[in-house]
């Protein structure tokens, strides 16, 4: 560990934003020797992490995400707890590339001094999301905030990743009727632990009500993910501040009841163990691909299998015994 | 290939059922020499294989599976079809361990010349359930069958792994209120291409057409699996026949739009590309359970990362290089 990493740890432990951001660019490099550096500083922090509320919000484009998190974060620091906003956003590829990094998004809160607000990593590799994220969560927890809420717009498995590193997930619906909630992405409301519909206000009030029964109906046909707890729905409005507080007490019960019933314990052991196997398979993958030859034959043995002219059993073996026969010091860290 | 193997495979294909009997008997052995020999088997008849279509069917127990599998059967044999019937059921621990094995169920079916029923593996690992039911679902393809129907108790991960190997996954659903419906595992309902409310009869009618109205609901809040492709949902009865021929319509269409739009090619080399890589990871487990010293370490390994204390990324690295010690010759087959 040298002393760079040493002094960027403490900085963290002592809450230094500067500091963190930093921490979390370094995290975010794909660069092999700000990877080893990043890992070393991790390590370090390790002790001091997890003992954060850690929130996974998801909603499509439109549900007023950006809003709600806003008018949430407010009453999160009205009653004295500190917020870190991260963002999820695998797909965008726009100049700045960030679902924050537009300055009228999260405006109030980015300047708060109990709030940091993160967008995501331009010009992010999917597979590489959930890594980064993941690693972001684990600095600001060492940073001391008591709440991180991890922002996702849905795209591909970004809601799925964000579900396997948080405690409680979020799903925002809008007050659309039917064709609307058509958009909610097969898979993400069974990982809801807190349905929130929003813009219940004016006009939208009744659609709101009408969409909150529909999303009732749902989940009622689901089996809870927590035996005896079932998944809330609740209507709010940021604009009038409607179900606000409403949302935070919720979640806060829900966080309450997991620790105490020793599922949170359960959980987050369960998700480790996901992650140190994902990246297990990550690492494989990883090293047969930064070698040109042994990665043209894993291509070519994929084909085989994927047209069908291969069993999956040989083909995983020919891999496996490629990988066998690579230089380990050749390995990407 | 030896003589056994290659006759074998020439009994399959000229449709001969005590030898596909055997076969499949074959397939579900974890002994290492039945496994070289299955291969073997398998591989001979890979061409074979793929014409068949592939409906998987789950539902909690006492939605009626067998009772519309009897019913759905006839009428897929009344109209000129042959049909083999496969189970999973990895929860299974009783006395002869299948679901199908209590002599009463799908009785007619079983006693049909142009059906088969294969009772679930007794004592089956969990792991190695999907394995053993994709290499059945091929064998039965090679013996010619027109159509293969997987069903699953939907215990555990077994929706998902077999909604990971068919074309058509098909829900079934009790006609019992909301209370019954909560049953339905996370999840399940978003894998479905088709939900069936059974037992539309008598004085469950009215409960049954409230159950579908809930389906409907419920599946209109997610998007489509395939553009344009939403799933129906349907009351049956297989006491009065209703809604039975409209079933296999069903479910022919649908098979039909997959293949003509091309989703099915696609869908189908993803299922198999997905395959190898769990090999692949699988393969890795076993040869580090193989080893009992290799096996200990990955224990002490993943508890760490399970427990906090380490992070996932120098845990990976730490269990591959212990693999690529590991002598590859004393690997599983």
């Amino acid at each position: 560990m040298n002393e760079e990493v040493r002094s960027s740890a403490a900085a963290i432990l002592a809450r230094d934003r500067r500091a963190l951001a930093r921490a979390i660019t370094l995290v975010e490099s794909t660069r092999p020797r700000d990877r080893a550096r990043a890992e070393d500083l991790l390590k370090e922090l390790l002790p001091a992490t997890g003992q954060a509320m850690r929130i996974g919000i998801s909603g499509a484009p439109g549900a007023g995400k950006s809003t709600l998190i806003e008018a949430l974060g407010a009453e999160i620091i009205g009653r004295g707890k500190t917020l870190a906003v991260l963002a999820v956003d695998p797909s965008s590829t726009r100049s700045g590339g960030s679902i924050l990094g537009d300055k009228t998004r999260m405006e109030r809160l980015a300047r708060n001094p109990k709030a940091f607000v993160r967008p995501s990593p331009s010009g992010a590799v999917p597979g590489g999301v959930a890594r980064r994220t993941r690693d972001a969560m684990l600095l600001v927890e060492a940073a001391g905030f008591d709440v991180v809420l991890i922002e996702t717009v849905g795209v591909g498995q970004s809601d799925t990743a964000v579900s396997e590193m948080v405690d409680v997930f979020v799903l925002l619906v809008g007050p659309g009727g039917g064709d609307d909630l058509q958009g909610i992405k097969r898979g993400v409301m069974e990982l809801a632990d807190l349905v929130i519909v929003t813009k219940a206000d004016g006009d939208l009030a009744p659609a709101a009500a009408r969409a909150a029964a529909d999303c009732r109906t749902a989940l009622h046909l689901m089996r809870p993910k927590y035996p005896g707890i079932a998944p809330e729905v609740m209507t709010v409005s940021a604009l009038t501040g409607l179900g606000i507080a409403g949302v935070w007490e919720a979640l806060e019960g829900l966080e309450g009841r997991l620790r105490s019933g020793g599922h949170l314990e359960g959980l987050r052991a369960a998700q480790a163990r996901h992650w140190f196997w994902s990246e297990v398979s990550a690492l494989l993958q990883e090293s047969v691909a930064a070698d040109p030859q042994a990665a043209q034959e894993a291509r070519q043995i994929e084909a085989g299998v994927a047209a069908g002219r291969e069993l999956p059993y040989a083909a995983a073996r020919q891999l496996i015994s490629r990988f066998r026969s690579l230089d380990g010091r050749k390995d990407p860290p």
